[in-house]
């Protein structure tokens, strides 16, 4: 399913987040953000932005740190959505979530201190003009943000106790928690690559709602090894899910037609979006599901 | 022992802060990010690089959103170290801490918010060139991460546990916690002027090892009306401070050496820094320690 092209960007994008954590001052910190970010993940954003500006005519290798900031901004997401006082997950991609291998405190840290990194490398990144950079900056911390995937993991972490729980609720939850990082990595590869994008932002939200539903519908269906985590934590923690608020049925549905919207959209684009077309594929492979 | 300038600019840190604040999504997020900014502080770091700016013979509205930049850092950092994985205090500046005011969930992700917002603030300051910005954001993000703030606070954290806590230690651990970002403060005020930097990276340290050296001894010695929280918890937590290493007396002398260097090394500029002296005298401010 994954061509060589994605194999080859996938372990690029690995080295070059790898060469410049291994550049930091070594100690405990260092290695807990080394096991944040290097341990697997699919990287999915950065092939997303890297898809995006070779699809748009750009050389990848100008999307390359943009790529990697988006990239550290997830994994720190992760650090801090998995510790006791937020969605308490014990296990990440089948490992110990970063505060169970080291503590609590160094877990928190190593997120704010990768959420620094991913500025910092941005900010630096000279193969991008300063105008481009600053723009990506600004969006990058909008993404981040209360208008993005902080304000949308609080809506996750509410929506238990939601009074208007309801499908706009949800919708709303997924495309700031998820959909924001995505349409960052779309905008940096398309900006990367010095073109303009006006078309991905319905890609980028149907693209977040189908991510989210198959894998709530995973959590739900109990396919833990999809997951590389405990299932059942959604029943546990009551947070609201395409399943619990449509059934299976219906949030399989859901789904599947969201998935469909994206190729739709990815089919008005006024390029041809191979590579784009190939990680929606592989992101959105729900087989499993059917 | 305040000037009307000083007075004058934190009042317009403070709406500046307000204001952007109040552009963001509301809901409970948004609260608590206003809770964590707008409830006090001495915005000892904005008066930082207003001062440096002006000094240097700058526009202080030029070094007003890299001000409130690096403010916005400080008041993530005192969010997500008052949490209970961390130094678990309960108060800050006089009131309930963040995550006893909201929860810790929500103290978190203010945190990681903030973190955000002060990169977007930054990224999009059209009042500096391109350039300009995207040295500061790369230095913000250095002073806030490992080689900085974060890095410093790790060390901080460890420090009743490292069996190298001297005091170079110690002054590593402060330089890197506290005085990275006072360091970030002078060069944002400094480059907003249109100036280089080249002799105050002594005058950071001196400033910060004097300033945590009284901010120590008070916790120490019980001065809780001036600290705004309780005091002993230095002693209680184990952590390695100044007069632990020292003694009471010699952690004063120490104290006072280094508010002495701070004034030298101002002196030593090649221009007048009037505010830079009249912030020093203010925030190194410790007749109740002789």
């Amino acid at each position: 399913m994954t061509s060589a092209t994605l194999e080859a960007w996938r372990a690029q994008v690995h080295t070059t987040l790898a060469s410049h954590i291994d550049e930091l001052p070594a100690g405990r910190l260092r290695d807990a953000m080394a096991y944040a970010v290097l341990g697997g993940g699919k990287r999915l954003r950065p092939l997303l932005c890297l898809a995006a500006c070779v699809d748009a005519g750009g050389e990848h290798e100008k999307a390359l740190i943009p790529a990697c900031a988006v990239e550290l901004i997830h994994c720190y997401s992760l650090a801090h959505d998995d510790l006791p006082c937020m969605d308490d997950d014990d296990e990440r991609r089948g490992q110990p979530s970063l505060h169970k291998a080291f503590d609590e405190a160094t877990a928190l840290l190593a997120g704010d201190a990768l959420q620094s990194l991913a500025f910092e490398l941005l900010a630096n990144s000279t193969k991008l003009a300063p105008s481009q950079r600053v723009r990506m900056l600004g969006e990058l911390g909008e993404a981040g943000g209360v208008a993005g995937m902080a304000g949308g993991q609080m809506l996750d972490l509410r929506s238990h106790a939601a009074e208007d729980a309801n499908l706009d609720y949800l919708t709303r939850t997924h495309a700031m928690k998820t959909g924001a990082l995505f349409r960052a990595s779309l905008r940096f590869g398309l900006l990367s690559s010095g073109g303009e994008m006006t078309l991905l932002d319905a890609f980028c939200t149907s693209f977040a709602l189908a991510f989210q539903a198959a894998d709530d519908l995973r959590d739900c269906l109990g396919s833990r090894a999809h997951l590389g985590k405990p299932t059942g934590s959604d029943a546990r923690s009551g947070t609201l899910t395409w399943p619990r608020l449509l059934g299976i049925d219906a949030g399989k549905a859901a789904c599947i037609e969201h998935r469909e919207a994206c190729f739709e959209q990815l089919r008005q684009l006024e390029f041809e979006a191979t590579h784009l077309a190939e990680i929606t594929h592989l992101a959105l492979d729900i087989e499993d599901l059917r």
